[in-house]
């Protein structure tokens, strides 16, 4: 079994020096322990830690702290979004980096390929209360367009009741569909990942 | 090569019996003739020359069209979602479509694996104007929810200029940039469902 | 306080001679009772009673069952569209209505106003879990692009958490969050319905 | 007639200093326009020219640009979120001025009513190519939740063909229909903010 790796962005809307921690961290955490038997090591990197300007190219300029991460994104065979639920919808973070990703549609090799070709994706989402659904929508729909492949059962999510306040963070064990999710989207993705990156895709002469 | 099968299911508002042709029936042929020269050979199905009951389940009784469509579906190796866009949103017959899938995720064999599993899906999107990235985004979701791999741009579509009118299957020629995404779709679909054909997804223990 | 008038149109995937009871049912007859002390009488119509044909006119013709419901949405002064959620989204009952809707983006008086111009809508949606912003976000903007006003705090909802299955009707009492939601949701549209009534958009001159 | 206040913010990924002008300015600018023969007096602020934190409450600390801006909303009678689209959905920046609304639901008067009631707000989106109607969507529902009432017919948008390149500010003239949306969505806007500023929300008692 060829060893991979996999890299994670948790786009809270805290840095890592909050004082209070994030149950999106807590979620990417879970994945990635999900991934081990699978022989996939991964990263977590707090968006927020990094000053990713706004913009749609792969690096726009001085102070930039988005192409140390876009590096990291093309080293990786699997990309995990990690994103906290406001107001039903991603955060800003995540579309921040979905927006810069967004420069690897005009990135295509000689066949047409994306710089993501190959790659897989996975989306975690963590919120009190509803959204998770919208999220993966959103971002799935954007990872597709430049290039990652989406694996069966590649959303992975908690929220809790309607209107609940209860973090994920503080759930006394991961639940057992939760449990289960994580565990049927780390071994998706491993396979798929594996079977890419024996046999990338041919691409399109132009 | 291993010879491989798609099915496409036109969600059009009209049946095939309809005196007016149909836009989204030109693009899914569009689909198909650049599945060739994969060695992919495709069917085409109207959903609505078929009574699709409302419900979640696969078989919702007597006189009900979706048993032989979901059939097709589990036989295919390449699922095409068609869709025409009303109010910028998938129609309601590819919701209908999207909710009898969803007995899917009850219908898991040992491994947790569901119908679809290994299958790959595309959406194809028309409209005379906006909607096909939130068509998109709606049906790659709940696509990937119910067990479909996701290619890597495995979005096709054309609309129109905003409010505008004209149809896609008035168009005198493909659009360049729309023939170069049917194109890299059906590639990375076929690659894709070749591999997973080959090495299906181990799915998990319970 | 001149008395008002709300439709309610039930989008549930069962019609209402259904063994089982509806979740949405429920939620739309709290809803209101919340607007009794506003002087507003409402009725509740479960869509799938009646042949909803597909299309986008506001009549598809013998044996279509729109007509009759269209004529109540125009009569009343708010519309409430209560959906229940699969998938994540807003059932392709509720598409099918709001697509039938879309047909008053061509039924404007002299002054370019809809037929649903002065009227007040809202969005009551249940689900086992996630998904009501979405349903929220997608309705909220058909009906607002077939020119429904949106009151301030329009979305009202119930879901549990993550991957369950309880129903909202199997809820002892209703959480105190929702109650308020749909006071405050039937207080909103009914002040908003009432200015309306008095003082109609004036419209814009052609 | 009561003259009436709008405030716009365009949420481009450029602030006003880039090089290039933002096609979002042109449409809010001439949304402002329609909004003159209804005594409505409005300002644009380009949301990059502030140091927007992330977070979500009404002012996380030194530095943070938001507070002003957050003034302007709450003095003005009617809100205009403007916003390009990337990826077919509202840009990071739209997506950040959203989330630090997120804090009205907490900052509810006696009577449960946020800083948003009896404001109206208007969405403005433009974009080379399909989108607009989902930015509607998730910015409707995030306005809505807030307490922002949204008149008949608030989506204002243009967008080009498919995959096109086209910007907004490039067009010779105001497309006809565009026009036309922009001077109903004013007009209704107008109307209901003068409404609501004479006769408020009652609220409801706790």
């Amino acid at each position: 079994m060829t060893a991979l790796s996999a890299f994670a962005i948790n786009c809270s809307l805290k840095p890592s020096t909050a004082s209070e921690s994030s149950s999106t961290d807590k979620m990417l955490s879970d994945l990635l322990t999900a991934f081990e038997p699978h022989d996939v090591a991964g990263e977590i990197v707090r968006a927020l830690d990094h000053d990713i300007r706004p913009g749609v190219e792969s690096d726009m300029g001085e102070g930039d702290g988005w192409p140390a991460l876009r590096e990291k994104i093309v080293a990786a065979d699997i990309f995990i979004l990690g994103t906290p639920i406001w107001m039903g919808q991603p955060s800003s973070v995540a579309k921040r980096v979905l927006e810069r990703l967004d420069a690897f549609l005009s990135e295509t090799d000689e066949k047409g390929r994306m710089p993501a070709a190959g790659k897989v994706a996975l989306v975690a989402v963590v919120g009190n209360e509803d959204g998770a659904h919208h999220c993966h929508a959103a971002c799935f729909q954007a990872l597709c367009d430049v290039g990652f492949t989406i694996p069966a059962n590649a959303g992975c999510y908690w929220v809790g009741e309607a209107m609940g306040s209860v973090d994920y963070q503080d759930l006394e064990t991961i639940p057992d569909k939760v449990k289960e999710t994580l565990e049927m989207a780390a071994s998706n993705a491993a396979h798929l990942a594996r079977l890419l990156k024996k046999q990338a895709y041919p691409g399109v002469s132009e």
